[in-house]
Protein backbone atom coordinates (compact mmCIF):
# COMPACT_ATOMS: atom_id res chain seq x y z
CA UNK A 1 0.00 0.00 0.00
CA UNK A 2 1.10 3.52 -1.17
CA UNK A 3 1.60 5.99 1.63
CA UNK A 4 1.10 9.73 1.10
CA UNK A 5 4.97 11.30 2.00
CA UNK A 6 5.42 13.21 5.02
CA UNK A 7 3.78 16.52 4.53
CA UNK A 8 0.71 15.41 2.45
CA UNK A 9 -0.45 12.88 4.92
CA UNK A 10 -4.40 13.47 5.16
CA UNK A 11 -5.16 15.57 2.03
CA UNK A 12 -3.12 13.42 -0.70
CA UNK A 13 -5.58 10.55 -1.04
CA UNK A 14 -8.20 13.17 -2.10
CA UNK A 15 -6.32 15.42 -3.81
CA UNK A 16 -6.61 15.45 -7.54
CA UNK A 17 -3.21 15.43 -9.44
CA UNK A 18 -2.22 15.30 -12.70
CA UNK A 19 -2.19 11.75 -12.98
CA UNK A 20 -6.08 11.32 -12.20
CA UNK A 21 -6.82 13.71 -15.36
CA UNK A 22 -8.69 11.65 -17.70
CA UNK A 23 -8.33 12.32 -21.35
CA UNK A 24 -11.65 13.01 -22.92
CA UNK A 25 -13.79 13.06 -19.62
CA UNK A 26 -16.22 15.54 -19.83
CA UNK A 27 -17.30 17.80 -16.54
CA UNK A 28 -20.38 19.59 -15.84
CA UNK A 29 -19.49 22.44 -13.65
CA UNK A 30 -22.56 24.01 -12.33
CA UNK A 31 -24.41 27.38 -13.23
CA UNK A 32 -24.45 30.67 -12.60
CA UNK A 33 -27.29 32.83 -12.54
CA UNK A 34 -27.32 36.14 -14.82
CA UNK A 35 -28.82 38.96 -13.35
CA UNK A 36 -29.49 42.72 -14.33
CA UNK A 37 -28.05 44.27 -11.15
CA UNK A 38 -24.93 42.15 -11.62
CA UNK A 39 -24.49 43.41 -15.54
CA UNK A 40 -24.52 46.54 -14.65
CA UNK A 41 -22.40 46.24 -12.30
CA UNK A 42 -19.24 44.53 -14.09
CA UNK A 43 -20.33 46.70 -17.27
CA UNK A 44 -19.63 50.28 -14.96
CA UNK A 45 -16.81 49.11 -13.55
CA UNK A 46 -15.08 47.15 -16.38
CA UNK A 47 -16.58 47.66 -19.80
CA UNK A 48 -18.76 50.88 -19.73
CA UNK A 49 -19.59 50.75 -23.64
CA UNK A 50 -22.98 51.93 -24.40
CA UNK A 51 -24.55 48.52 -25.21
CA UNK A 52 -23.58 46.81 -21.70
CA UNK A 53 -25.41 49.61 -19.60
CA UNK A 54 -29.06 49.91 -21.19
CA UNK A 55 -31.23 48.54 -22.87
CA UNK A 56 -32.02 51.65 -24.94
CA UNK A 57 -28.26 51.51 -25.97
CA UNK A 58 -28.25 48.06 -26.93
CA UNK A 59 -31.13 48.42 -29.21
CA UNK A 60 -29.39 49.92 -31.64
CA UNK A 61 -26.77 47.07 -31.93
CA UNK A 62 -26.79 43.55 -32.79
CA UNK A 63 -27.11 42.68 -29.23
CA UNK A 64 -30.90 44.19 -29.51
CA UNK A 65 -30.69 44.70 -25.50
CA UNK A 66 -28.92 45.39 -22.20
CA UNK A 67 -26.12 42.21 -22.66
CA UNK A 68 -23.30 41.21 -20.61
CA UNK A 69 -19.82 42.10 -21.11
CA UNK A 70 -17.92 39.24 -22.65
CA UNK A 71 -14.99 39.33 -19.80
CA UNK A 72 -17.83 39.27 -17.44
CA UNK A 73 -19.29 36.07 -19.10
CA UNK A 74 -15.56 34.37 -18.79
CA UNK A 75 -15.72 35.45 -14.97
CA UNK A 76 -18.97 34.21 -14.29
CA UNK A 77 -17.75 31.35 -15.71
CA UNK A 78 -14.53 31.43 -13.73
CA UNK A 79 -16.69 31.16 -10.74
CA UNK A 80 -18.50 28.40 -11.99
CA UNK A 81 -14.73 26.34 -12.53
CA UNK A 82 -13.02 27.79 -9.46
CA UNK A 83 -16.33 26.80 -6.66
CA UNK A 84 -15.59 22.93 -8.08
CA UNK A 85 -12.14 22.83 -8.76
CA UNK A 86 -11.55 24.36 -5.00
CA UNK A 87 -14.36 21.80 -3.34
CA UNK A 88 -12.55 18.69 -5.42
CA UNK A 89 -8.96 20.12 -4.53
CA UNK A 90 -7.26 19.79 -7.53
CA UNK A 91 -3.56 20.62 -7.63
CA UNK A 92 -4.12 23.51 -10.08
CA UNK A 93 -1.17 25.95 -10.02
CA UNK A 94 -2.84 28.53 -12.22
CA UNK A 95 -3.18 28.77 -15.99
CA UNK A 96 -0.50 30.52 -18.51
CA UNK A 97 -3.40 31.41 -20.94
CA UNK A 98 -6.30 31.17 -23.16
CA UNK A 99 -7.10 29.71 -26.60
CA UNK A 100 -9.85 30.65 -29.17
CA UNK A 101 -11.83 32.49 -26.74
CA UNK A 102 -15.34 32.74 -29.04
CA UNK A 103 -18.38 34.81 -27.66
CA UNK A 104 -20.94 33.28 -29.91
CA UNK A 105 -23.94 34.94 -29.24
CA UNK A 106 -25.19 37.69 -26.06
CA UNK A 107 -25.43 36.88 -22.86
CA UNK A 108 -28.98 38.25 -21.28
CA UNK A 109 -30.24 39.68 -17.85
CA UNK A 110 -32.58 36.23 -16.69
CA UNK A 111 -30.10 34.19 -18.43
CA UNK A 112 -28.86 30.84 -16.65
CA UNK A 113 -25.02 29.50 -17.59
CA UNK A 114 -24.50 25.78 -17.93
CA UNK A 115 -20.61 25.19 -17.56
CA UNK A 116 -18.80 22.14 -18.97
CA UNK A 117 -15.09 20.79 -20.22
CA UNK A 118 -13.48 18.55 -21.74
CA UNK A 119 -9.75 17.45 -21.25
CA UNK A 120 -8.45 17.76 -24.58
CA UNK A 121 -4.96 16.46 -23.62
CA UNK A 122 -2.07 16.61 -20.58
CA UNK A 123 2.06 16.85 -20.73
CA UNK A 124 4.06 16.66 -18.77
CA UNK A 125 6.33 19.12 -17.62
CA UNK A 126 9.72 18.22 -19.23
CA UNK A 127 11.83 20.99 -16.97
CA UNK A 128 10.35 20.81 -14.30
CA UNK A 129 9.25 16.81 -12.85
CA UNK A 130 6.44 17.92 -10.03
CA UNK A 131 4.31 19.41 -12.76
CA UNK A 132 2.88 18.95 -16.13
CA UNK A 133 0.00 20.65 -18.07
CA UNK A 134 -3.51 19.92 -19.60
CA UNK A 135 -5.90 21.77 -21.86
CA UNK A 136 -9.39 21.94 -21.66
CA UNK A 137 -12.52 22.77 -24.10
CA UNK A 138 -14.76 25.19 -21.83
CA UNK A 139 -18.26 25.45 -23.96
CA UNK A 140 -21.19 27.25 -21.54
CA UNK A 141 -24.49 27.15 -22.90
CA UNK A 142 -27.59 29.38 -22.03
CA UNK A 143 -31.08 28.00 -20.59
CA UNK A 144 -31.86 26.97 -23.98
CA UNK A 145 -29.09 24.67 -24.94
CA UNK A 146 -27.44 27.49 -27.04
CA UNK A 147 -23.42 27.71 -27.38
CA UNK A 148 -22.67 31.49 -25.79
CA UNK A 149 -18.75 30.90 -24.79
CA UNK A 150 -15.98 28.68 -25.76
CA UNK A 151 -12.34 29.16 -25.07
CA UNK A 152 -9.48 26.66 -24.50
CA UNK A 153 -7.57 26.95 -21.43
CA UNK A 154 -4.39 25.87 -20.51
CA UNK A 155 -3.56 24.66 -16.88
CA UNK A 156 -1.03 23.80 -14.88
CA UNK A 157 -0.92 21.15 -12.27
CA UNK A 158 0.74 19.67 -9.58
CA UNK A 159 2.16 15.55 -10.55
CA UNK A 160 1.59 13.25 -7.52
CA UNK A 161 3.93 13.39 -4.87
CA UNK A 162 5.71 9.94 -5.05
CA UNK A 163 7.19 8.35 -2.59
CA UNK A 164 10.44 7.84 -2.31
CA UNK A 165 11.84 4.11 -2.90
CA UNK A 166 13.55 2.41 0.12
CA UNK A 167 17.09 1.26 0.28
CA UNK B 1 -17.01 68.79 -49.76
CA UNK B 2 -18.59 65.57 -48.39
CA UNK B 3 -21.76 66.38 -45.66
CA UNK B 4 -22.60 63.70 -42.86
CA UNK B 5 -25.73 61.83 -44.24
CA UNK B 6 -28.82 62.79 -42.32
CA UNK B 7 -29.06 61.20 -38.67
CA UNK B 8 -25.62 60.99 -38.72
CA UNK B 9 -24.83 64.75 -38.59
CA UNK B 10 -23.07 66.61 -36.02
CA UNK B 11 -21.16 63.70 -34.69
CA UNK B 12 -20.02 61.88 -37.83
CA UNK B 13 -16.56 63.83 -37.83
CA UNK B 14 -15.55 63.03 -34.53
CA UNK B 15 -16.82 59.49 -34.51
CA UNK B 16 -13.95 57.02 -35.33
CA UNK B 17 -14.71 54.29 -38.01
CA UNK B 18 -13.63 51.24 -39.69
CA UNK B 19 -11.94 53.81 -42.47
CA UNK B 20 -10.11 55.48 -39.71
CA UNK B 21 -8.21 52.29 -38.63
CA UNK B 22 -3.94 52.98 -39.07
CA UNK B 23 -2.46 49.60 -39.60
CA UNK B 24 0.33 49.64 -37.15
CA UNK B 25 -0.45 52.56 -35.30
CA UNK B 26 0.32 51.95 -31.52
CA UNK B 27 -2.33 53.14 -29.35
CA UNK B 28 -1.58 53.79 -25.16
CA UNK B 29 -4.45 53.72 -23.64
CA UNK B 30 -3.81 54.69 -19.97
CA UNK B 31 -3.28 52.79 -16.74
CA UNK B 32 -5.13 50.66 -14.07
CA UNK B 33 -4.02 50.84 -10.47
CA UNK B 34 -4.46 47.75 -8.71
CA UNK B 35 -5.40 47.58 -5.06
CA UNK B 36 -5.30 44.62 -2.73
CA UNK B 37 -9.39 45.59 -1.72
CA UNK B 38 -10.88 44.91 -5.58
CA UNK B 39 -7.79 41.96 -5.79
CA UNK B 40 -9.62 40.41 -2.99
CA UNK B 41 -13.49 41.38 -3.99
CA UNK B 42 -12.87 40.13 -7.44
CA UNK B 43 -11.61 36.69 -6.61
CA UNK B 44 -13.97 35.87 -3.69
CA UNK B 45 -16.60 36.66 -6.48
CA UNK B 46 -15.51 34.85 -9.46
CA UNK B 47 -11.83 33.41 -9.13
CA UNK B 48 -11.91 31.74 -5.23
CA UNK B 49 -8.68 29.21 -6.02
CA UNK B 50 -6.61 30.14 -2.42
CA UNK B 51 -3.74 32.12 -4.29
CA UNK B 52 -5.93 34.95 -5.44
CA UNK B 53 -7.18 34.79 -1.72
CA UNK B 54 -4.45 34.91 0.59
CA UNK B 55 -0.43 35.48 0.57
CA UNK B 56 -0.33 32.51 2.80
CA UNK B 57 -1.98 30.59 0.32
CA UNK B 58 -0.10 32.23 -2.83
CA UNK B 59 3.23 31.81 -0.97
CA UNK B 60 3.62 28.17 -1.45
CA UNK B 61 2.76 28.90 -5.08
CA UNK B 62 4.58 30.22 -8.28
CA UNK B 63 2.49 33.69 -7.55
CA UNK B 64 4.93 33.66 -3.94
CA UNK B 65 2.26 36.22 -2.44
CA UNK B 66 -1.53 37.61 -3.19
CA UNK B 67 -1.91 38.09 -6.80
CA UNK B 68 -5.08 38.87 -9.05
CA UNK B 69 -7.35 36.37 -10.76
CA UNK B 70 -6.21 36.59 -14.27
CA UNK B 71 -9.58 37.15 -15.19
CA UNK B 72 -9.30 40.37 -13.40
CA UNK B 73 -6.44 41.61 -15.15
CA UNK B 74 -8.61 40.90 -18.34
CA UNK B 75 -11.32 43.05 -16.91
CA UNK B 76 -9.10 45.69 -15.72
CA UNK B 77 -7.25 46.27 -18.93
CA UNK B 78 -10.90 45.98 -20.52
CA UNK B 79 -12.17 49.07 -18.37
CA UNK B 80 -8.87 51.06 -19.65
CA UNK B 81 -9.75 49.93 -23.60
CA UNK B 82 -13.07 50.94 -22.85
CA UNK B 83 -13.02 54.07 -21.19
CA UNK B 84 -10.89 55.35 -24.40
CA UNK B 85 -12.95 53.69 -26.95
CA UNK B 86 -15.94 55.56 -25.17
CA UNK B 87 -14.29 58.89 -25.08
CA UNK B 88 -13.02 58.82 -28.91
CA UNK B 89 -16.76 57.69 -29.91
CA UNK B 90 -15.36 54.23 -31.91
CA UNK B 91 -18.21 53.15 -33.71
CA UNK B 92 -17.01 49.45 -32.12
CA UNK B 93 -20.01 47.00 -32.21
CA UNK B 94 -18.00 44.25 -29.83
CA UNK B 95 -15.61 41.04 -30.29
CA UNK B 96 -16.11 38.22 -31.45
CA UNK B 97 -13.19 36.92 -29.62
CA UNK B 98 -9.73 36.80 -28.18
CA UNK B 99 -6.79 34.63 -29.36
CA UNK B 100 -3.33 34.00 -27.49
CA UNK B 101 -4.20 35.50 -24.46
CA UNK B 102 -1.18 34.47 -21.72
CA UNK B 103 -0.94 35.93 -18.56
CA UNK B 104 2.63 35.97 -18.30
CA UNK B 105 3.50 37.29 -15.12
CA UNK B 106 1.60 37.81 -11.59
CA UNK B 107 0.03 41.00 -11.23
CA UNK B 108 0.18 41.76 -7.82
CA UNK B 109 -1.51 44.59 -5.43
CA UNK B 110 -0.07 47.43 -5.77
CA UNK B 111 1.36 47.45 -9.41
CA UNK B 112 0.22 49.90 -12.05
CA UNK B 113 -0.66 48.14 -15.54
CA UNK B 114 0.21 50.00 -18.25
CA UNK B 115 -2.10 49.09 -21.59
CA UNK B 116 -1.49 49.44 -25.18
CA UNK B 117 -2.87 47.81 -28.43
CA UNK B 118 -1.41 47.86 -31.84
CA UNK B 119 -3.28 47.61 -35.15
CA UNK B 120 -2.67 44.16 -36.50
CA UNK B 121 -5.05 43.80 -39.58
CA UNK B 122 -8.51 45.11 -40.86
CA UNK B 123 -10.72 42.98 -42.97
CA UNK B 124 -14.15 44.67 -44.64
CA UNK B 125 -17.12 42.49 -44.16
CA UNK B 126 -17.91 40.50 -47.13
CA UNK B 127 -21.29 39.82 -46.27
CA UNK B 128 -22.11 42.92 -44.39
CA UNK B 129 -21.24 46.45 -46.09
CA UNK B 130 -21.99 48.22 -43.26
CA UNK B 131 -19.10 46.53 -41.50
CA UNK B 132 -15.62 45.42 -41.30
CA UNK B 133 -13.65 43.97 -38.17
CA UNK B 134 -9.92 44.42 -37.00
CA UNK B 135 -7.41 42.52 -34.65
CA UNK B 136 -5.68 44.38 -32.30
CA UNK B 137 -2.50 42.78 -29.72
CA UNK B 138 -2.98 44.39 -26.76
CA UNK B 139 -0.05 44.48 -23.92
CA UNK B 140 -0.20 44.79 -20.79
CA UNK B 141 3.09 46.14 -18.57
CA UNK B 142 3.51 46.83 -15.24
CA UNK B 143 4.95 49.63 -13.50
CA UNK B 144 8.64 47.97 -14.01
CA UNK B 145 7.50 47.66 -17.66
CA UNK B 146 7.66 44.05 -17.65
CA UNK B 147 4.71 42.24 -19.66
CA UNK B 148 2.07 40.24 -17.59
CA UNK B 149 -0.57 39.87 -19.81
CA UNK B 150 -0.91 39.77 -23.84
CA UNK B 151 -3.81 38.87 -26.24
CA UNK B 152 -4.96 39.48 -29.96
CA UNK B 153 -8.81 40.55 -29.71
CA UNK B 154 -11.10 40.98 -32.67
CA UNK B 155 -13.32 43.64 -33.22
CA UNK B 156 -16.40 44.75 -35.05
CA UNK B 157 -16.75 48.17 -36.41
CA UNK B 158 -19.04 50.21 -38.34
CA UNK B 159 -18.13 51.78 -41.49
CA UNK B 160 -18.18 55.34 -42.41
CA UNK B 161 -21.76 56.15 -43.63
CA UNK B 162 -21.48 57.47 -47.07
CA UNK B 163 -24.02 60.00 -48.80
CA UNK B 164 -25.70 58.67 -51.44
CA UNK B 165 -25.14 59.71 -54.76
CA UNK B 166 -27.82 62.29 -56.14
CA UNK B 167 -29.59 61.50 -59.50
Amino acid sequence: MALAPSGHRGYARTMRYFEDLEIGAETHFGTYAVTREEVLEFARKYDPQPFHLSDEAAAKTYFGRLSASGWHTAAMTMAVIARKVVAEEQAGLGSPGIDELRWLKPVYPGDTLHVRGEILDATPSRSRPEMGSFRTRTTVTNQDGIPVMTFISIVLIRRRPTVEPSA
